[in-house]
């Protein structure tokens, strides 16, 4: 399967022997890791593209050559990480809210594996510098909806669909509106630290927006 | 009612007539001014104390002598500006959520409201420029949680009480946990600009989580 996202050399293709595809690779994910560790350290207005190389081991023409900004490279590390994760997942590198007929626990489970990634603190620091810079920045908030969050929340678009189908969620509902009633709590935990983001809030949000706050 | 929020200046006391009290008045309001549209146009982390004193055309130490940093500074003028909307509202400085007995209509009237103040264009900059720098730096995330979000979502709490004594919010739910289903879906698409944030999905929003996503 052809990855269409990963970056190709500008010059020399009667290079690309399996060899130089190996560094290429290396190089990219040096790139990712380098670009990940220096926004968490310095943040995202500090973090240059000649810090990212410098910490890489690589020339900045190497990563002005495959990306046009810092924000590229930062939003395709991030990319990058979740097909990794889904790889080890053995999904084959597509993520799907599962379907056992529950859907309570359904959403349990993709929500408290939500809360464990907003917390993992590897990551937590340079995803809170991209979501921060985005918010105040239209055209990188928009590529990081674009390509990192939209497509995550379409899993639940389908999920919700498939409820629908089987009975389970109210028909007149639209699924893009009822699925942030399941997501924005933990975001909004999450980025503003109101309340600690535990396993056991993200069950009481799916309980409390499965059967509603008023009365049955 | 005394205003314990009120900055006094730590010397001549006994110089204390109306007019100092005006002044001090007009200053403290054109120092909130500076600080909110400095913060709008350049970001939060390029705003400094001598910038926010230039512009209000008062001196540096009088910012110092009443405030111990910028984040004090932004946080009080966006809890003024609360306090003069409530003024402006007749509401005498405290807000609440109405109780007209239709718990619906209620929250659609406070939410649409919540829309209309996050998408002013007066403020919307220095707003996001504020909640972004407390997504990076949970001391200030912790000022603005404590000083100015959580106070507001204490009126939901208390609104959230008098439905479950009203039998029209399940007794069992926290309301503490139930408010996010409502105040995080707006937040969520006012800080990542997913889709519009209008009446209507305020609308929909309360309609969804009153409801719940599961037929009854």
């Amino acid at each position: 399967m052809a990855d269409t996202r990963t970056p190709e050399p500008a010059a020399k293709p009667a290079a690309r022997t399996p060899d130089t595809t190996r560094r290429s690779e290396r190089s990219r994910r040096a790139i990712y890791d380098a670009a990940l560790s220096l926004v968490g350290e310095v943040g995202y207005p500090k973090t240059t593209i000649e810090g990212i190389a410098a910490r890489a081991g690589v020339g900045k023409q190497t990563i002005y050559r495959w990306w046009p900004s810092k924000a590229a490279v930062l939003l395709e590390a991030f990319l990058d990480l979740g097909e990794r994760a889904a790889e080890a997942a053995g999904a084959g590198g597509d993520y799907e809210i599962p379907d056992t007929g529950d859907l309570a626990a359904d959403l349990k489970t993709v929500l408290r594996a939500t809360v464990d990634e907003l917390v993992d603190p590897q990551y937590e620091a340079p995803s809170r510098a991209l979501t921060a810079a985005g918010i105040v920045d239209p055209v990188l908030g928009a590529e990081f909806v674009e390509k990192l969050l939209e497509p995550s929340l379409q899993l639940y678009v389908k999920r919700l669909r498939a409820a629908q189908e089987a009975g389970d969620v109210r028909p007149d509902l639209d699924p893009r509106v009822a699925l942030e009633l399941l997501v924005a709590p933990l975001a909004h935990r999450w980025l503003l630290r109101t309340l600690p983001l535990t396993h056991a809030y993200a069950d009481a949000v799916v309980d409390c927006a499965l059967g509603g706050l008023t009365p049955r």
